[in-house]
């Protein structure tokens, strides 16, 4: 196993660019698709789902790459982290998913600190974040390693969709879409009950899968 | 061979996902698409073509990931399912399907229990079902083990296009879509010779492969 | 090898899907684009590209899964097929194809026979089909077998973009075309053409790939 | 290793139809989206990611498939390849870029040889660039081999849409694409920043990565 340091250096930068490849795209979704929402989404979709497994395939040897807190707690709690090192992957993975979030927004020229404005919430959105992480979680508990990178893409392309919520299923990600008013972001008031939400699909999916990971 | 109970629990939850993720995305397409149909379309195919591959992939080796009653009784036809199997199985996919197109209701917040008026019939339509469901049940009987999940995602994804129907191709999909009235919906009318053309395509399939799939 | 009899069979079917796709996808694409052509070819290419990879998985350890006369003639040229066998090949195809094109028309309630109004000609689209041909003979006789369905998948995919004639590079294609008054026909006084340019591409492709593929 | 000559040669023929491919497919999408340029970025992005995955994998073994002057600066740095190549590699990337781009241009009836009027600039895309680029040299130093093909172009697919600057990352393609006045072009006066900002992002991968690709 690497060294901590070098394993938090790779959550952080994963984290971050995972974080500035959704938010980012989903600016230039929303500025190029004349108000088809659908097409920004599809865009967005395309460019998280691609990005999301190469990060999983380049950082995975290095960290995990897990790149979200409820991924590292549920592989500790199963034994595939030490326990110790949840406190300190949890704090790179928020910090790099607000420097991420914070990349984007200096790139399309907006304000590098800034708070979303887009409201979510509701009992039919927290309903879709349950299932999103539920699926996430079992995809990551119950995938072969070595196809674990396309199967947690292809797992989230299509929960984008399938989901009320656009499935964020990743507290950080909760945390990083706040810095960001545009279409991918999250207004701060409703990040608590996304996180809640996610937390209640994570100990599905825990229930789920009795045996550990193989 | 796991033992029926635990496969049965596979196919009822991968077939719920599966209708859910059929429905739901065929919800947010429409709601987000701005009136453009071949948009939405091309995000239900996209989010049908990544979860069924999650799907097979993660419970092929549970239960074999069939999710669809045509499947099984022509995999059970040639012997690679015990005949006793293929009632449990049938009837947990059926409840799955009822049950994914519930949760998607739900999600997007429109009342759990409802009828699709989507009309769908005519002997185009019934047409492309029958080539539809023959060649879904080619590629089952046909693909190499390793490759099944990744052929029949790309060939639905291919057959949402190429045939009338959108290829339904399952009747377990034809009974789920009738809970949702929505984009992928259809009404309960159409529902009887969607299944008889299905039927027919999976006789041809028998017809055109005589040796069992390696 | 498979006795003639068989691999013409599959040449016949597979061209047939392969056809019936680009046709019936096209169709389908037109009828829900709204008008927006780009979103049709969208739809057009990711159904293509997907049956492609399929037959060519499906059917390439039958016949080799050739469905274009080029790559019939070209691999025959090279020695990987018999040259008795070509004639037998590219009647197998054109009929394919043929047949295609009608399933195509009557699975959406058209005619079944047709001919096609879509005027394709010029000196622009001539050299596109050029550059199509050649590109993909080259990544036939360049491709390891076991990635070439993967491959040839999408390089059609991206050349029905980059080359101004949306790639046909397929004598068969060009025929079968003809019976199909929709997106992706072609009228018949351009198809000479086509398979003349078609067949220019093909010979630079052989005298770009000197020696044979692996 | 291949003799020099071949493996300028495929340099030359690599980096061509790269971007031929990248301005053709810009053409096809702008002349067909109706003006939804977020529906012609998708249709770009898709030929793009295609192309290249076929490129690398069928030029890979002949001379590496670099198709960018700082993969060649790099991997030269790194001793993966003579360092005398560097100027030759450099030179037929650039040619095979000019050529790629009067080709497209010929296949769509328009001058072969012109200049861009796109003007791109300002802080925010060249901060793209410097992501853009330093994302990719990342993935090309640490993906291994036989994955390369699929990460580098699932990258370049997702950074066309989270950076600002669509993602050029290629000091042969800035060059190539100023010789087009269309959907992929670049101004001139905008070529000499782009090279800048790739180049210290290709600085930032390799301080990031010190140990050399397996």
């Amino acid at each position: 196993m690497r060294p901590l340091r070098e394993r938090l250096a790779a959550e952080f930068t994963a984290t971050g660019v995972l974080i500035g490849a959704v938010i980012g795209s989903g600016i230039m979704g929303e500025q190029l698709a004349d108000g088809n929402a659908a097409v920004a989404l599809l865009a967005n979709t395309g460019a998280t789902v691609a990005i999301l497994y190469v990060l999983i395939e380049v950082f995975g040897p290095i960290s995990g790459a897990h790149m979200n807190p409820l991924v590292t707690a549920v592989l500790a709690f199963r034994g595939h982290l030490e326990r110790r090192a949840i406190g300190p992957y949890v704090l790179a993975q928020l910090a790099g998913a607000a420097a991420g979030a914070g990349l984007a927004n200096a790139m399309f020229g907006l304000p590098v600190m800034q708070w979303s404005s887009h409201a979510r919430s509701g009992w039919g959105l927290w309903l879709g974040e349950v299932v999103a992480t539920a699926g996430l979680l079992f995809v990551v508990l119950r995938a072969p390693r070595e196809k674990v990178a396309a199967l947690v893409a292809a797992y989230i392309g299509a929960a984008y969709w399938f989901t009320s919520s656009t499935s964020f299923a990743n507290p950080a990600a909760a945390f990083g879409r706040m810095f960001s008013d545009s279409f991918a972001g999250i207004a701060p008031p409703g990040v608590p009950m996304f996180i809640v939400a996610e937390t209640i699909g994570a100990c599905i999916a825990l229930c789920a899968t009795r045996r550990p990971a193989a």
